[in-house]
């Protein structure tokens, strides 16, 4: 049995704190950075190792993996004077678990083996915070597939599933295919779940009818009761981040040349709702564009 | 163990003639009617009598079922001079399984119970032909309650789910809801199909990629790797009916002052789709609007 690779890890927030646990909880040795150190304690207490800039994770780790907020950040922490292409020898692999815009993950991925060597994986997850702390994320992967084979293992350890979806990008193209639907069914889940209170309807009762069939999701499940009974809190995701995604899977499918209707008009309507004060609130709270003002909740 | 109720049952076509098959099956005296009566011989001859007009269906059953194409189709044969209102008697009760304009259905159980006294239970069905003959139907029931268990046994033997929403009507305003959610996924992931096709992402990974997460639901297991693939046959469901259920809940929303700018521009997507002569083929065609001509299939 070889040795489990060492690791290096830039990001230690509410993903990536459960997905360095799952790490070291496996046995992978691993070298933590965060902008502010304290959130690295509980896994220094567990093991790791802390560095005080980026560039340092290259002195202990061929793979450098990094779970930042957005495009900006990771572009930052890796290209940023003492960034980790700072501290990058040739052979060695960055994983993004980030999920950015595809065409500047391509841009940076070039500009990264241009300037010394290392290589990309974009590897954006699905299934947040719970699905980090129970292991059970999808990784959506783009690059060099044997690149992907040599941290696979590692990948396993903080998800269930991991798919190889083409070249660099690709991982990227499929977070945002998955945030288009996800955010277009929870638009026409409050649309629904309107129109059911509207005509006398127990709207309570349409995740359970419509569970099984054609109509259900996991968003049906978790968003139409929530809608209905009114129930905003607690929050457990943002409509802000499903803008973003929605803003960054319109802008790249028009750089491709690919019409996208349905989300366009959710980009839209998500920007309404958002500029109603609702950025920092839960999706469920996308009833009140449809529901007439004082009515319920 | 009190004897089953008789039922009589109108309209044997693809749902129909299996959920006659399954009523038989579990011993219910059937009676049945079919506008083409050839469409009855599988049922005579495993049991079932046979009636030559809708009002005959009420002499042998206190119960009768209807599964029809349409609101004009279900008002004939309940209204027509030899309709099922014309046999009827005070305490009968008429169980629709058509997918009806709520609007419709309200106005039609009006007239009904005034007219003779019969009542009336929605009760639209979601799951297919397939959904059908394996008795996994989901049954979305609008009505009186009382009237629901005099029935409900009879509705666990052709579905696995029976939910009662409210009066009259609340069955088809739940099974618009359902066709709302499937038909706005459906027009999505043709989006998100040629935005992995445009951009280098292999698709017929897509379903697999993001199977068990949010975005995942039986539409994208089933049209995502037909779309990718240009597997259009054997076509399994039709264009055409999700344009006539959309329209008909655009429809149904304006009436009752409820906006859905998504559903809406559905309908618009779907009718451009079925304008160019798809109408009578499956949904999985829908990646066409999006896909260069001649770049696939």
């Amino acid at each position: 049995m070889a040795a489990l690779p060492s690791l290096a890890f830039a990001g230690i927030g509410l993903m990536g704190l459960p997905m360095c646990q799952r790490l070291l909880a496996a046995g992978y040795p691993l070298t933590v950075w965060n902008r502010n150190p304290e959130k690295c304690a509980p896994l220094v207490a567990a093991g790791a190792r802390r560095v005080t800039t980026p560039a340092q994770l290259c002195e202990h780790a061929d793979v450098v993996m990094v779970c930042l907020a957005n495009t900006e950040v990771v572009r930052e922490v890796v290209f940023a004077a003492d960034g980790v292409a700072s501290g990058a020898k040739g052979g060695q692999l960055l994983v993004d678990f980030s999920s950015l815009e595809p065409t500047a993950t391509r841009e940076m991925a070039a500009q990264l083996v241009h300037q010394c060597g290392m290589g990309w994986l974009d590897a954006p997850v699905s299934g947040g915070v719970a699905g980090a702390e129970a292991g059970s994320l999808a990784i959506m992967v783009g690059g060099e597939l044997a690149d992907l084979e040599r941290v696979r293992g590692a990948l396993l350890s903080v998800g269930q599933r991991v798919t190889h979806m083409g070249p660099v990008g690709a991982g990227q193209v499929t977070k945002a295919c998955n945030q288009m639907i996800v955010a277009c069914n929870a638009l026409v889940i409050a649309e629904v779940v309107a129109l059911a209170e509207r005509s006398g309807v127990d709207a309570r009762l349409l995740a359970e009818a419509l569970g099984g069939g054609f109509a259900d999701s996991r968003p049906l499940q978790i968003l139409a009761p929530q809608m209905a009974e009114s129930r905003f809190e607690p929050v457990k995701w943002h409509v802000r981040t499903l803008l973003k995604d929605l803003d960054s899977a319109v802008k790249f499918s028009r750089e491709q040349g690919s019409a996208t209707p349905i989300s366009g008009l959710a980009a839209q309507l998500m920007r309404l709702h958002g500029g109603q004060g609702f950025l920092e609130k839960d999706p469920a709270t996308l009833i009140h564009l449809y529901r007439e003002p004082g009515s319920k909740g």
